[in-house]
């Protein structure tokens, strides 16, 4: 079982215009015998440094079209090229790159990075199996300033926590859903709507929002919103990295503090995960 | 010569849509004595806790209406309250909370992070001298896929690296600039104003670009479009630290590859910086 | 499914002495009813600041004779005292203070911090199911400058990489391994034995050092050593993650160089992993 | 002005025994004239990839007896060669490889990472200047758990800090300090020395320690031991970045703790810096 990691840089033109995509590949593959580990018999090793090469090599011929496209492309490779691989996954990072807006006109060949929100996917197969891909979002952090409370929960004598009806909801998102058999699907249509679905549940109608109860339940949302609104997903995981707010108690500097003033509580900090799929 | 890091979240309302900014305030103070450090006499020093205290009451108070304003407010506070201050920097950073929109709707009470660069400020006064302010911008990634090269270069028996016309140039920026005698300037409007002069001069024309011929005069550039378009500017700073990027060579692959695939070089890596100062 | 980490310190003295335990404990629990997630009813829900509260009453209670016992006593206190929970996992991860010497003499009160490898252990239990142990070591870096090759391995189109029979081996060495039905062990002791074990089978006899034909056999040695040497240990697992290095081709600079300036790959990086049973 | 970072490893042998040092240099540049600014005229720039290669043949000719005298090869490289370098300063840091021990016989050729305080040093030139250098050690982590406290500070209504006479002093350490006039030093037995100059002025006599009312004390402390025991430093800092832990409050969990369970206080952090010369 080995894995190894490659960055690299993919551009190509159209007419005068450049696109970019910087990505960070992640290829993880077990061979059928041990005997590497084992006896020191290196026949079967596929070096890293051949791996990276075959990357390189499938980004120069094929581009990206897509992360997933490439994911994929890269794990048939292996499984049809290398009798001795009995496993195979591959795992696509995407550095952050827009095009430049200068009073709203798109530049040609220049870019910012904008990290919002990392997109990766993840292609999977075992010799004889199915071709699985995965997709996901990570390092999304988003906050809510009221709308939240966490309430009426277990107590015992180690309890010392409030009850609080309007606290902050602050936290990073990571999201990883699997589509079912794939068939032809637009990538990356399907993800820009799935991270508008995340950003919508997590916060609510624009003009109100709507009250959260835990980072339980807004973790739920999040999925049950995903799954109603988009048919190719068929599993989805949510993990929410919670950061708490204290109000800071401002009674003995002689002032009120109606929820103004906080501080981020640094530990502990909690986490919660929740996997869901389709019936 | 002590300093203090202090992280918080300073929220207000205007009917019921929330505004919210979350800074990092770091105090730096210098005593008139430093019996502290000789002597092991306390009676003088102002604790961190302090320290703490009096910067959360001051945002209880006055609010952040912006980065600068509350350093100014610090840096006041401090020399007007305690005589044993000889000096005081303060340095606040804000974390990039952004409104979310929905649907181009903007949300009453939702923020998402983008960390497409960090706004700063720094306020600094010895007793009896000026105020001085200064504002910037860190973390600020930017690339050019092309109208990028270096050539013309000194060269001697250590040389290696062949001249190029055509390459990549990308960077982290930090940029940072003192405002002279600071009036009643509209801080938030101006340093909007310096990062689009940034990403220009930066990008060129949106169209076309304009040709780099080195990180030097690019960074040269962004210091003289600044000091041309802001009058409230007096010096400006610019770091320009590089990622290089090499095309793959691929001829033992069988393959050409004309600046397609790039690989980030991550050492040596290098930065180069410039202070200029109006006249 | 929730976790939370906690960082803290225990004291405790004997006479004058001072003994230091500063651990970052992290506790997974899931509950027997989704009914947090689904229908945002929190009466079940141990709040993260109650699971604090605990951690902190074992550690003054008990304090911690070691690492893996005070793991177990988390766990148990867990099971026995909610009937909500249906699994509970613990991590405790050790800061690596070290008692300061001065001359060879012990200090009573002072202590550095030597990271060379943190120690870390995980209790684990289902509701009705065993408390199983693991223990492990992890960000132990080590390097051989010699005896270490690579040959033999599978050659295609794609392979430029040239075989090596005197390279560097150097990596980031992660090992976890479970102790089987967890009688009254020695768990300090133990912990020790694997390390030098794991050092020993790294390394080599002192004098002479033994080839390693590929960093997955030498994980195997370290696996085969400990499960020879440790009778406790029932399945062991071994993450080397590598650190490769490139001899400095100086040619065009008119040297030679004989493996003496070699320069870190830093892309792409592997690591290969293994994980052993006994029978 | 330009700086440029170059990780490396020099390896020698003397006989069979095997010597590794694992460096990372950084190399400053100021060059007489600023036209490669002003007017993208880069006939006088080195460029980066050309300062690494003049590093790894020095490297490789004159090996690395010390890192202060390798960063002085350096400096005098760039005086001696390029008349268009108007400034230069070299920053040499040592990845903390220490040799193995297997039942305390050394290993010929097999290293251990231990970081527990990382040397450093800095050699400094302006054209027809004298050559500075500067030795130092960082992110050293020491604490003390005992035989500290802080009181007698200034109070007025911001003040909620109480006074403690028994708390733990902890902190991450960074000392730099200058050679005079350069000669024949030997720099590896003048760091080792100052290296226990600091934990003895830390932690005090082993038997019982000694009182410190301060951190500012401490570093007050440790600068004067260093400059009365070693005659080579004329200068010294020290930046001591406190690390605070609080006794945790139990009672409204029904116990008393006597400074047994502490957590370490993330936010606010200070600092203490102080820089003290020889008259």
């Amino acid at each position: 079982y080995g894995k190894n990691t490659i960055k690299f840089l993919r551009l190509h033109k159209e007419g005068k215009k450049h696109f970019v995509k910087e990505v960070e590949v992640c290829a993880h593959l077990r061979l059928t015998s041990p005997q590497e580990y084992l006896e020191g018999n290196n026949s079967l090793v596929i070096p890293t440094d051949t791996i990276k090469n075959i990357v390189l090599v499938l980004a120069k011929k094929n581009g990206i079209s897509s992360l997933e496209q490439f994911a994929i492309d890269i794990c048939n490779h292996f499984m049809t090229t290398f009798c001795q691989v009995a496993y195979v996954k591959t795992y696509v990072q995407e550095v952050p790159w827009q095009r430049l807006h200068e009073d709203g006109v798109p530049h040609i060949h220049s870019f910012i990075c904008v990290p919002d929100g990392i997109r990766f996917c993840e292609a999977e197969q075992c010799r004889n199996g199915p071709l699985i891909v995965f997709a996901g979002i990570k390092d999304l952090k988003l906050m809510k300033t009221t709308q939240s409370g966490f309430e009426g929960f277990y107590k015992n004598e180690h309890t010392t926590l409030p009850e609080r009806h309007d606290r902050i909801l602050c936290g990073e998102l990571f999201c990883k859903w699997s589509y079912g058999e794939c068939k032809d699907f637009d990538f990356d249509c399907i993800w820009k709507k799935i991270r508008e679905c995340i950003l919508e549940a997590f916060s609510g109608p624009p003009d109100c929002g709507e009250y959260s109860p835990s980072y339980q339940k807004t973790v739920n949302c999040i999925q049950m919103l995903v799954l109603s609104r988009v048919s190719q997903v068929q599993v989805i995981e949510v993990v929410l990295n919670n950061t708490f707010y204290n109000v800071v108690d401002m009674k003995n500097l002689g002032l009120t503090n109606d929820k103004e003033v906080l501080v981020p509580v640094e530990a502990p900090y909690g986490s919660c995960a929740c996997t869901l799929a389709r019936k």
